[in-house]
């Protein structure tokens, strides 16, 4: 387990890493962890800047920094163009993806008759598996997760405890969905109706593609008639609210609380801030990001960066909100040249205009 | 299953609508689809004039539109006052709600032998049902449901899988309750002594008339004294927060992360967009609007619709947004008549003035 | 169980409350009600001005008031200096806090055969309990609940039904989890390598201190490296997110649908209204406040309030929005200036300039 500094550097090259050791090949390295945290025998990195005075008081055995970063004198460095790749390979490396408990087929969950489970997965006593449902090879389903009828799970997914999923959904291989995600509830579809809400069947359905990571307590709505669909490679984190027959692209990072509402397009490698919002039936394009609390109300072309609420370009927003920070200022100025008319007024002996 | 276009017509006529069929009465109709997604066989519908192109290429065997639509000819159309109306109608008619597989009493569900649990409801293996409580008749309760002491449950109640529902909660009938939703959890009760929180008990209920559909991963306190109420018909999306004591009337719409604070009070006919918010002790009069991201921080009257933070009403809130766009033109503009001025009093000899 | 008024003060004298009675001391007391729902029997208070009116018309036996506050002739008033600390002792007194079912162990939870679980402690059937498990005295976890492999959960611990805890994490004493919340799965922690997210093992963990409750449907992500910790005696309401390796301090109070990035640092005694939003690897100091909806993108220093998107110093956000408020007036005054220096200009025969 534990690794010598020159070991770690042929571990990044293996990875298209192209580390410069500074310091002690031999040292031995046991484990990762912060400057701030990082005891004797742990490596630990600097990316972002504000957490460099903390290089100065690190007890790491050696940091992972910038080719161009100051060090103080005698600390073993291994310097990359990206220190957080480095550390993201070494992270895998030296302790590997978290390793699930296998459980052979039991008494305690409730699978029924006529699913089908993959080989070798495990489907953990206190899970519910309800009709046609189909179970791809090695899939982990953790206690408390419900899927429902003709749902079709893909190989190697992982769903954490408590994960419900709703009749025919789709989900594609090496999906994983942490704690109380619930995907494919019906959206909020009702036809108003003599003061009352008529309830719209949600006959569509929830389409999530390969390697998508969905974080916990998410609400995912069904369509209304067609498909939900969350593209391959998609990352989320938790609670955030997707509405009915929206479409989000591949390679997207969404933060904590982010909620879109219904037939929203997302392009690819759209990033959304925390907390931000999408009103219905827009489009962002590819490579565009929504900043924090963004609330977005028309589309927004690709590769832009929008802000504020209603959301604009993230420059504009910034010249806004400097602006608005001047108010008082500009108040003061329009009084200043009130009485500065007034006063030429006066001395031309013109009558004042209201 | 299959209904030719006259038979459609037939239908949305006996549920009040007047339909206008141009085209072959005897095209079979399968199905309900987007404009986008229609194949042959397929009926779709254009309500939104934004989806207006997709009527020149959609493949739908019909499509519901409204009476003075233009539409390619040749296409098979059903006209109508309200095509989203008709819609509903016919998806109803076509596919119907979703229907829940009954499970015969059996080991895996946990009943407490002094609950009541009502004909031909049913409980699925791995809810637990506990002291005292009642539920209704055909009422039907999914795997990891959670039913609190002394709680009742009205007839036709379903509950999607894991939702957890506190003690003494009162639910009326026809509730719906989506998966992983909470309700009469205690809210934020605590009153301050010595630099700590002390606990106050939170020994008022919740709540829930008739009718109600709450979505999937909401949080509804119960009261610290008296009850927190929802008011029949009312419907909730996906991760809604309302605090202790607050009242809902009947027939409100809440779209996802909308969040209410303790004790506000809101009538009939609310409609609230996605991540609004609320203050506690506040009134939100029937029939008012508040937009999306509104923060609301006093009372709105009856009928109006509120936006911004802090919310005012909508007429004001564009004025406004409209002018803090102008002002970096402002801005521009106050400069160029501090140098009018100083140009004026220059040339009138006059001292200019700070 | 029923007390008169006399043995109602006398209770508050010893919990360290001077009260003064006004009225009938052996007028009988059978419980704590709102002003608005007090029956013959119940005691009431009034606290927040806003509900004075009620004062006339409440049918409670008695109503605890401030030490100058008005109130009807023939009223039976207890006039303590803050009411509301003083019906916090009365609820306690006259209903106590919630009582939880005891169950034997039993076959219904799965306990794996090498947690150990603490004396007194119930395991409802439906909750799991995996690897090398720590259960504290005492502790209470309903069903549902899953607690991941090597956590440690301290004594008299209350989990309500479907709370996720992940691998390792550390809670204290005395801590209680509403239903539906889940602690510590995993941050966003991806690196992009060639336009796709790889993940990074997140190795850290959570850990909370004693006395904390956290609401239901809240998210805690353990950390990358090191720790996310909730401090001893904090309070949350629901839906709440924290990113990782966020650390929060002793004694906060969040309200609902708060959501903190990674890496942030709260002090102690810090209150965060509903909805507010703080960006990673910032500093809130102790005793500040942040308001509803505030979207904190700065340091907050040590008792600061700060409101607003992004959020600065309350006071200057009342200012600004004050101005705001205001320009449609300034933007009126500049034209209005505009056409009286064009009008001196004229005057003057000067040619205006742009």
């Amino acid at each position: 387990m534990p690794h010598t500094l020159s070991q770690v550097c042929e571990t990044l090259r293996r990875n298209g890493i192209s580390p410069e050791l500074v310091g002690d090949p031999n040292r031995e390295i046991r484990g990762v962890a912060t400057l701030e945290d990082a005891c004797d025998g742990e490596i630990a990195f600097l990316s972002n800047p504000k957490y460099e005075k903390a290089l100065q008081t690190t007890r790491a055995a050696a940091v992972v920094v910038k080719l161009d970063a100051d060090a103080p004198d005698g600390m073993n460095l291994i310097r990359v163009s990206d220190p957080y790749a480095a550390i993201t390979v070494m992270i895998v490396e030296l302790y590997g993806y978290r390793r699930h408990r296998r459980v052979p087929p039991g008494p305690g969950a409730f699978i029924h008759p006529s699913a089908r489970v993959g080989p070798n997965a495990t489907i953990h006593p206190g899970a519910t598996i309800d009709e046609d449902v189909v179970i791809g090879a090695d899939a982990t389903i953790y206690p408390g997760c419900y899927v429902g009828p003709r749902t079709h799970i893909g190989d190697r997914v992982l769903l954490f405890p408590n994960v419900v999923i709703y009749d025919d959904t789709r989900i594609g291989d090496r999906v994983t969905i942490h704690a109380g995600s619930v995907i494919g509830e019906d959206g909020l579809g009702y036809a108003p109706v003599g003061g009352k809400w008529i309830k719209i069947p949600q006959i569509g359905t929830v389409e999530i593609g390969d390697d998508v990571e969905i974080g916990s307590n998410c609400s995912i709505d069904r369509a209304t008639l067609g498909r939900t669909r969350i593209g391959s490679g998609t990352k989320f984190s938790n609670l955030i609210a997707i509405g009915h027959g929206t479409q989000i692209g591949a390679h997207c990072l969404f933060v904590a609380q982010v909620g879109l509402a219904g037939s929203v397009s997302v392009g690819d490698h759209v990033t959304m801030a925390g907390q931000a919002g999408i009103v219905g039936h827009i489009r962002i394009g590819d490579n565009a990001t929504v900043g924090a609390k963004a609330g977005v109300t028309n589309n927004v072309p690709d590769g832009q960066t929008v802000l504020g609420q209603p959301a604009i370009p993230i420059r504009d927003m910034r010249r806004q909100v400097a602006l608005i920070g001047r108010l008082p200022e500009m108040n003061e100025t329009i009084r200043k040249l009130e009485k500065r008319i007034a006063e030429l007024e006066s001395q031309l002996g013109a009558s004042p205009r209201q």
